[in-house]
C-alpha cells in the first residue's frame, strides 16, 4: 500500500460526513418517537446502520449525540427559514409557526424536557436552546422586517414565538391542524396590524 | 366495640381525603422535579408519609394517581383563576400566563411528553388535556369579557392561551421572569387592543 494522499482523504472525510449526518438525523426521530428514555446510542447507531463504535466515535457520550442532533437539525431549520422567498408578513408567521410543529419540534421538547431533571443535559440544553432561540429572533425579525428600534416591536416579534411554540406543544398529543390553521390566520393579522 | 355509627364514618372519610390529597400534592411536585420516569407510586407514598398500600388504595395504578393529580390541580388553578378580582384586560393577561409558569405546568407538561411515548397514558392525557383546556378557555373568555360572537375573538383567545403555554416552556430551564414580564406587558396592550 502506497502513501495516504489527499485524494484517498477527501472521500474518507466524505463517508465520515456522511455517518455522522445518518446519526444525527436518527437521533433527532429515535427522540420525537421515544422520548429521552427510550433514546440510547445503541438504538440511534442501529436505526442509522451504523456500528455502536463507530457512533461513540463520532459522539463520545449520549449527551454529545442528541445536544448534537437538536442542534443540528436546529441550524437545517434556520436555513431553509433564510431561504425563504419573502411573501408578506402573513406568510411569515405561518412559516415561523410550522418550524414547532414537526419531528424536529418534538425533538427538541424531548430534550429540553429531560435537561429539566437530568444535571449532566441542564446546562449544555440551556445555552443550545439560548443560541436557537436567538437565531430564531434574528431570522424572524428580518423576515418580518420588524423594527426593532421602535418600541415594544421586539417584544411583539418574542411573544409572537412563544405563542409558536406553544402551539407546537398543543400539536403534541393530537392533530391539532384546524384548530392552528384559524389561530394563526386571526394572529397573522393582529401581527400585520401590529407592525405596520 | 360497637357498631360503626355516621359520627364515626365522617372522621374517617375526612382523613382519607386528606390521605387522598397529600397524595395528588406530592405526585405533583414529584412530577414537576424528577419527570415520568423518576414518579412511581412509592416515591409518592414516601413523600406524603403514606404507606404504599395506601396509595393503591386510592389510586390503583401509576398512570390513575398522575392523571388524578395534574387534573386536581388544575381544578385548583381553575378555581384561583375563577375567584380573581375583575380588574382589566392586562391584569388578566398576566394572571392567565401566570397559569402556565409554576410547578403545576412543569408537572403537566412532564405527563404531557411522557404521554406521546407511553401508550399506556396516551388516550388519558389527551382526554385530560382537552378538558383543562376547554376549560380555560371557557374561564379567559369571561374573565377577559371576550365577546366570541364576534369574529376572530375565539381564536384571540385561543393564541393568548398558545403564547401562555410558549412561555411556560420558555421558564422550564431557566427563569425567563424578565423577559416575560416586557412579553406579557406588550401582548396586553396588544390584547386590550384586539377585543376593544
Amino acid at each position: 500500500m502506497g502513501a495516504v494522499t489527499p485524494a484517498d482523504r477527501a472521500p474518507k472525510q466524505d463517508r465520515s460526513r456522511a455517518t455522522r449526518q445518518r446519526l444525527l438525523e436518527a437521533a433527532v426521530c429515535c427522540l420525537a418517537e421515544h422520548g429521552w428514555a427510550g433514546s440510547t446510542v445503541s438504538a440511534v447507531a442501529e436505526r442509522a446502520g451504523v456500528s455502536r463504535g463507530a457512533a461513540q466515535h463520532h459522539f463520545p457520550t449520549r449527551e454529545d449525540l442528541f445536544t448534537a442532533a437538536v442542534e443540528y437539525v436546529a441550524e437545517q431549520r434556520s436555513q431553509a427559514l433564510r431561504e425563504l422567498p419573502v411573501q408578506g408578513r402573513a406568510a411569515v408567521v405561518h412559516a415561523l409557526v410550522d418550524l414547532y410543529t414537526g419531528p424536529f419540534f418534538r425533538a427538541a421538547l424531548q430534550l429540553w424536557v429531560a435537561a429539566s431533571n437530568e444535571p449532566q443535559l441542564h446546562a449544555r440544553v440551556t445555552e443550545l436552546e439560548a443560541r436557537v432561540g436567538r437565531e430564531t429572533h434574528r431570522i424572524a425579525v428580518e423576515l418580518l422586517a420588524a423594527d426593532e428600534q421602535r418600541p415594544g416591536v421586539r417584544e411583539t416579534v418574542q411573544g409572537l414565538l412563544d405563542m409558536a411554540r406553544g402551539l407546537g406543544l398543543a400539536n403534541l398529543l393530537t392533530d391539532d391542524t384546524a384548530r392552528r390553521e384559524r389561530v394563526v390566520g386571526e394572529w397573522a393579522l393582529i401581527i400585520e396590524r401590529t407592525l405596520e
